[in-house]
């Protein structure tokens, strides 16, 4: 294989060129010109979720785990309680987070292929009154599941308490508007559905409850009420910001803009599920989840049901054809993901579909008659 | 001005264009090739050091700054107690770092311009047993001093404590070798002396210490025990890594090893230094630090005596003409900063010095005949 290696992944995952050029410059962390795209970035960012007249966004170095711990850290008080809605790798993730950083944390478990009901989550709260915060996985990566943030947040803000949405790889492209939708905090990162490069994440706080936070950080580097009053006060990030990411967090939201914003971004998207969906159930293979239930994010596939198959030798001979394929995120199932997120669209979905169906054919894990 | 800026800050800084397009690629986080590319550069980060017997080098994402709190936060038991050698505004955040994350800690404070005594620190040793752990800032960037890690390394290690050095602004220049000097853990980033771009730091680890601290990380996100587990076993990093950034550091060590490693890089820093020096010198600025007790790595210098003298227009004009200085960080008297270090030689630091006799002169702050 020649070319690049094309990503299926949740992200990192492929980028335009354009947005990876914008890395080909080094910028002053101090300067006028970085101060300006740092502000730029994260107004185009608090208004892709509509939160210009209650929220505002506060950028962080590292990963998007970084924000998510930031946020539980700097929102939850410490003598909070918070329920996390787990169904799924990324759910038990946040509940780990506050426990290891000391905040009293409780989880409503569903199954891997079943989002929270609304009414089990209004009786944990009334059952339980020291609960003070939920969190949600907006869409829990570990199989592709769309939990219902809607309804989820109508519950939680009746019984009087804070949502906190980790929507790592759903912002940018599923709707969330801050104008109708009670969040506390919504945490994303730079390299999902923004198309970016990784290296930051942020967090879209409620300007009030992280201005009522001070002081509350388990960790120096995580405040982000100090964050954000020191980017108030100067422009600058309080510690050496990654510029070059920035800078191309920068590029791919010109680009995302200029294609229409979210709507076209979900378009897109949904349409990559669309063609993975079907071309590989013609293969004869099976999607973990109902429809219905899937995020057209990345998606989870049983495994062929061939007693010879294992993943790695598929993962290698699958990228050899120039496709990075997903492992799976299941303990009790073997599963693969592909992702349709990323500078791909229907071309690159078709392409590594007629790839994996090659290779499941030589490796005879699938069933020739099927795929004629 | 239309060519890009040259970076005269102590990093982010200016880096090569080699370096740069080592970020023209999208990495798979969990392929095999990225996973390679990370545990060379760790191999290498170690190397420079000479940690291989008895270190670890565990990357973090972030900046520095999250590197500096993992390390006292993994490293100082939450029944330890941590002096810290403060004479500088890094030495004041690391002491910062360890209250907010919960650890005991007190200072010894020495002026702006003055290192420690190794007497004064072994006394202070001895006055405290509670003190498990001494804290050094090896080049404070603040203003550019040199601490004397030898000897520092010496006296601690007698009183039967624990070193653990943020080297920031000094590893891959200055020398520092492990295997005669006794120090825990050193902390460094990617975007300093190695010349690399800035969003991720790493520290190198006493590895029976960094084993013995599991599950005391105040953390989960910074949690380096985890993290250099998770990467024995898997070859991944625990959450998503900076891809771009990690290529950029790997493009950027193979060019530090090709010029002649440490030795060289040294070597070429203090020629920009004295070439700096010299050339500001000339012009009637006057140096802040002794020269014995400078790092080759930024220099602080006083302000024009000029009373109309203030840092931005300079800044501005300065910058007009190609160069980014960077502001002084002592609040009692007025100065500014310039750094020797990133991808630039004799050739642009006395392209800078011109630069700044012409704009002084234009400015009317410097005496003509000084620079005639």
């Amino acid at each position: 294989m020649m070319r690049e290696p094309i990503l299926l992944t949740p992200g990192p995952l492929t980028t335009s060129l354009t947005t990876k050029t914008a890395m080909l410059h080094d910028w002053g962390s101090w300067d006028t010109s970085f101060n300006q795209l740092t502000a730029s970035v994260c107004h185009d960012l608090l208004a892709i979720v509509h939160g210009e007249a209650s929220h505002v966004c506060v950028p962080l170095q590292g990963s998007g785990t970084f924000a998510v711990e930031a946020a539980i850290g700097n929102l939850v008080p410490r003598t909070g309680k918070l329920l996390v809605l787990v169904n799924g790798a990324y759910g038990k993730r946040m509940a780990q987070a506050a426990e290891v950083i000391g905040r009293q944390v409780c989880v409503l478990e569903t199954a891997d292929d079943t989002p929270p009901s609304p009414a089990d989550v209004a009786g944990r709260l009334a059952a339980d009154p020291a609960i003070t915060h939920v969190g949600l996985i907006h869409c829990e990566t570990s199989t592709g599941l769309l939990n219902p943030l809607t309804e989820i947040a109508e519950v939680v803000a009746q019984a009087g308490r804070q949502l906190i949405v980790d929507a790592m790889s759903s912002f940018g492209a599923l709707p969330i508007d801050l104008r109708s939708l009670s969040i506390q905090a919504i945490i994303a990162s730079s390299n999902k559905c923004l198309e970016g490069v990784p290296g930051m994440g942020f967090v879209i706080a409620n300007r009030a409850a992280l201005l009522a936070s001070k002081g509350q950080s388990h960790s120096l580097a995580m405040d982000l009420c100090d964050q954000y009053e020191y980017m108030q006060r100067t422009g600058q990030w309080r510690y050496t910001p990654p510029t070059h990411v920035v800078a191309a967090l920068r590029a791919a939201l010109d680009q995302y803009l200029q294609a229409g914003g979210q709507a076209a971004r979900l378009a897109r998207y949904q349409h990559n599920a669309d063609c993975l969906r079907n071309g590989l159930r013609k293969l004869g293979l099976r999607p973990f989840l109902p429809e219905a239930a899937q995020a057209p994010i990345i998606l989870t596939f049983h495994a062929p049901a061939h007693p010879g198959y294992q993943f790695r030798p598929f993962y290698e001979a699958v990228r050899a054809q120039g496709f990075i394929l997903y492992p799976g995120k299941l303990t009790q199932i073997e599963t693969f993901r592909v992702g349709c997120i990323g500078a791909i669209d229907q071309a690159e979905i078709e392409q590594a579909v007629a790839a994996i169906g090659r290779i499941l054919q030589q490796l005879g894990w699938i069933n020739q008659e099927t795929t004629a």
